[in-house]
């Protein structure tokens, strides 16, 4: 795709990924919700394949190569979920993926590409260092590049966890995902542009990795002051195209500290019963730190995977 | 209820009790079936109110209640999940209930039956003090006792879960429980017994609990060599009611180490990306333990429980 994806290219998108996807449940929990003084339904992404809404994109990047190109393999970088859902779409369109991973990757994510026959090729964990791995991939194999999320067949893919709980709750008022690359975020705030465009897209940022919101501000690519936060899987930059998206379409971006990412974790650990990786709860801390400002709302947020190693929880 | 409950019995009290619980969903994983080599339907009690199906049966032992008796109050005397059932169904018909809570209960427990305004009198962890502490209840209040398991009303309360289980997924050939009192596995043997004769029920015990197995094989109540083990729901003895119809129904009863059970336990976190207690996790390690039994089978396993104390966990 070499434009913004439009609702028609959501929704053919959508029916090409569904055979391969899970549709996933919604929930919620009158405890938690008591305790927000709004409504919340989580859309549990944690349950997809792969344990992350990634898998959705990264089907409809490799489903949308010709037959030629796929043959020749699929490369990424990623510190995780994008992993996965790329070795998981180059297996089930039965070719092979060259998964770019920092070294210091987490064991349960390195693990999970293996298991999906995805061969890794660890570097150091920059993003030059990645981008150069995978140039080196490209020159040796004639494999096509996925980026994480600055792909328009990427974001597209993602866009369908939202047109998934649209249809699914009707009239939410508010839809959260937390920012990262932006690939989710843009996604997010295309189909509820399309689908709900009286509804805000807001994201949470966590404090140490806080490039989104100055880029949301300034307009240009920014850099995150300091990189430091539990929240392992929204450590990049945004993108070109996710940050025109973002610019066009989302409402606003709220920073939140490790603590309250914690604090929230455990709510929806405790409350739904569910395991979500720290990254996750960050739409919940924003929701949380600025109540007031969602009093009495019908909410959605996407819970966005659930691929946390169980022998270093922060609680 | 004076006699083991019918199949009528355990639909009038489905439909009774269906108002105030949650239908619970069915999971699976490719990934665990690929390791147990057999097919396996777990049905989430875990996200069934106060997080476990003990909800069903002290539900429905309350409203079984006349009005006069609802109005004098509820006691029992449990270490967690029938306290907080208990606690719902007093609070849903609008009474009081009285929880003799031993003093070394999860602190998650004790806030959950805070939440659900129970009154807690702690007592020491025997059964002669929670027995004697009820007593003192009792002549103070007048308050009916709802014994947590072994009450052909509870009994008949938790059968309700393998009925919404066998009614989901057809053609189970064994279903799988773990066993305390005995409550649930009773409720379980008398639904499979009715509504799918041909199926096995076996029961999971952890070996630090292992007093079932032997009145299992006795025919009389038998005190556990030891009691040492993480599953900490399954330390009370069979009762005289649960041991007869665990005598009639149910097939056989599986010892497993702690070990066994926290890898259990970790498999459906990592897996299936739901938070559950580790006496929970009692069947599916009875079953890897045990693999060639159900090799190719259809295996439904209830998965009873997630208030588990985040602070404390084996991994």
């Amino acid at each position: 795709m070499n434009q913004i994806p439009s609702l028609e290219d959501i929704k053919a998108v959508h029916e090409r990924i569904k055979p391969f996807i899970h549709l996933t449940p919604v929930l919620s929990s009158t405890s938690i919700n008591e305790l927000a003084g709004c409504e919340i339904f989580f859309k549990c992404e944690n349950f997809q394949k792969i344990g992350a809404f990634k898998a959705r994109g990264g089907m409809n990047a490799v489903l949308s190569l010709t037959k030629e190109e796929q043959k020749k393999g699929i490369t990424t970088h990623s510190s995780g979920n994008h992993a996965q859902a790329i070795a998981l779409a180059a297996k089930t369109v039965g070719t092979k993926a060259y998964i770019v991973m920092p070294n210091n990757a987490p064991i349960i994510k390195k693990n999970g590409v293996k298991a999906l026959d995805g061969e890794i090729i660890e570097c150091e964990p920059t993003l030059e260092a990645r981008e150069s791995t995978v140039q080196q991939v490209i020159d040796r194999t004639g494999a096509t590049f996925v980026h994480p999320f600055n792909n328009y067949d990427v974001i597209a893919g993602q866009a369908t966890a939202t047109v998934e709980l649209i249809s699914e709750v009707p009239n939410l008022e508010v839809i959260m995902v937390p920012v990262g690359g932006g690939g989710l975020l843009s996604g997010t705030a295309l189909a509820t542009h399309y689908l709900l465009p009286n509804a805000e897209v807001i994201a949470g940022e966590p404090e140490g990795a806080a490039d989104a919101i100055l880029s949301f501000k300034s307009g240009k690519i920014e850099q995150a002051p300091y990189i430091k936060t539990i929240a392992d899987g929204l450590l990049t930059n945004l993108g070109d195209k996710t940050l025109e998206i973002t610019r066009m379409y989302v409402k606003d971006i709220i920073l939140v500290n490790d603590d309250e990412i914690i604090d929230a974790m455990r709510l929806i650990w405790e409350r739904l019963k569910i395991v979500i990786e720290p990254s996750c709860a960050v739409p919940l801390a924003a929701l949380l730190k600025q109540k007031e400002r969602f009093a009495g709302k019908k909410v959605g947020i996407i819970l966005t995977g659930g691929n946390v190693d169980l022998g270093k929880l922060p609680f």
